[in-house]
């Protein structure tokens, strides 16, 4: 691809070029990082697909930068990690139009990981018939300091941040070409990674994990790995407000995915001290529920106002 | 995609799952590492994807997934660093023929992995229309002991490691459907990383890359980074005895690519004692050239009955 090197230097326009620790960035064969006493590397790697992931016809270019760097973050804060490098390697085609893309695309990536404090020190562009974005994002958490899936105790407290629902919402109605408020839109095409409360947990949680694939399916997995199960308190859920307002069935929150919140289970002993210095910054976590003995997962006071349909209502059998 | 976590185990299983400093591997949201003291992280990213960069109906499955792996262990080989993990990101469509043919992709790859010493600890399945493998590729090296691009001095003496051309004629005669002996056929879907040459050449050489893009491309990385150009003798190119005995233009040797061998500039004290090292070893090195005062490359000795053509040429014309 002849125009690989001017790709290069167009997309990493956009990044930081020096930081601390990073020996040799993008530009050789590698990237060299010096990597800190006591620290353990955190790396996680997630893909955005044109056609699969995102529609160019409903995201912008930069939503779509920002959206694949945001699922990697959403991974490191899960585990406590603080985001240190990422390497993006982008499939994309031949043509003038889609290589423009490329420009809003880092752009938005660019302003997330500034934010973050996390550099891009390395890449790769190769043609394909759709575009593709594939990140590895790399962390850093002291030895012994990172939340695991496996850590839940029996009576440990389940808390999630922020707000559920809204990204399935937004996204639905971005397919139907509906107008909606710029918060619900942002909830589908701009994920707000959780890292301050990714570290802040680390005090505080037992096990953690973000919610992308959905409420209850990602309560499965902290299943699968820890052995015990959960009660959810469905009265409890902190729904995006416009669920609420729109009358949409609660399947959104419990299966629609992609709200990049974080579920963690704490010690009730710290709980109370966990939801106060959250309040006092400022970061939204909801107590949902508690871990059971068993490893079974029940949904308790569904409300009677919002339905459970479809697969939310298959997963309530399958799992209640 | 409801099968992505089957999707998982079948990929992951050829795979060793435990080893020294690996804290966590797949099935948490990040992978975690213990990284040495005084070590620095080496870190790549490359891809492949299908029909751009091979064709299913000219590879085997287990060329894709050695080949997927062994064009990032060329890149840390070319830092002098020893490989440690690796992180896969898979695009693949949802068929069953697509989802089969992954099982001897993985196999290919943990064949590679197991040899070289590196770990899968993370990645990623998604549906695409396309078949793609992205995988990045982490590797230490002392801090300070890496081999950068930008290390040339003037007279140091240039050394490319075992044959060139081989891969571009292979994939020629693939193409045509000609046959070939093994040994042609694997220096195109077998690439042999060469790690073990370069954990030996930090101790001798100044600078490093390998040869991916094709020998007069990679050169001009070389001078681009270090500011000095080379002469390089056409007359002592260690040529592929399968373009010897066919009479292939030489252009395949000097723009053809995929090689994967390693160029290295080894100052002239050192450089008996390099050949010496690499002689006892039974690692095939060549000098075929030297550092310049200034930044031109200069191709001497085209023998005569190797013809020069196409593309070749032109980068004959463009930096002679």
């Amino acid at each position: 691809m002849t125009s690989e090197f001017g790709l290069i230097d167009a997309f990493t326009a956009p990044f930081e070029k020096r930081a601390p620790g990073l020996l040799v960035g993008p530009g050789d064969d590698c990237a060299l990082t010096s990597v800190s006493d006591g620290m353990a590397l955190c790396a996680t790697v997630d893909a955005l697909v044109e056609g699969v992931h995102f529609l160019g016809a409903i995201f912008e270019d930069a939503e779509i930068g920002h959206k694949a760097l945001a699922i990697n973050l959403s991974d490191l804060a899960a585990m406590g990690a603080r985001p240190r490098w990422f390497l993006c390697s982008v499939a994309c085609p031949a043509d003038a139009a889609s290589m423009a893309r490329l420009t809003g695309i880092s752009r938005g990536m660019a302003a997330l990981a500034q934010r973050a404090g996390i550099l891009l020190i390395g890449g790769n562009f190769t043609r394909a018939e759709a575009l593709s974005l594939h990140i590895t994002a790399l962390g850093e958490v002291p030895t012994g300091q990172a939340m695991l899936r496996s850590g839940a105790c029996v009576g440990d407290v389940l808390f999630v941040s922020g707000t559920l629902g809204g990204a399935a919402l937004a996204l639905g109605w971005m397919r139907e070409g509906r107008p909606m408020p710029d918060a619900l839109r942002q909830r589908q095409s701009r994920p707000e990674p959780r890292l301050e409360l990714g570290l802040l947990a680390r005090d505080f949680a037992s096990a953690a994990m973000d919610v992308s694939d959905g409420l209850l399916q990602d309560l499965a997995h902290l299943i699968e790995k820890s052995g015990h199960g959960f009660e959810v308190d469905l009265s409890k859920l902190p729904l995006d407000p416009a669920l609420v307002e729109s009358g949409a069935p609660l399947d959104l929150a419990l299966t629609g995915g992609e709200d990049y919140e974080l579920l963690l289970t704490v010690p009730q002993s710290k709980a109370v001290e966990f939801e106060r210095a959250c309040a006092q910054r400022g970061m939204a976590v909801t107590a949902i529920g508690r871990a059971r003995s068993d490893d079974r997962l029940e949904l308790v006071n569904a409300p009677s106002h919002l339905s459970l349909t479809g697969t939310a209502k298959r997963g309530f059998d399958h799992f209640g």
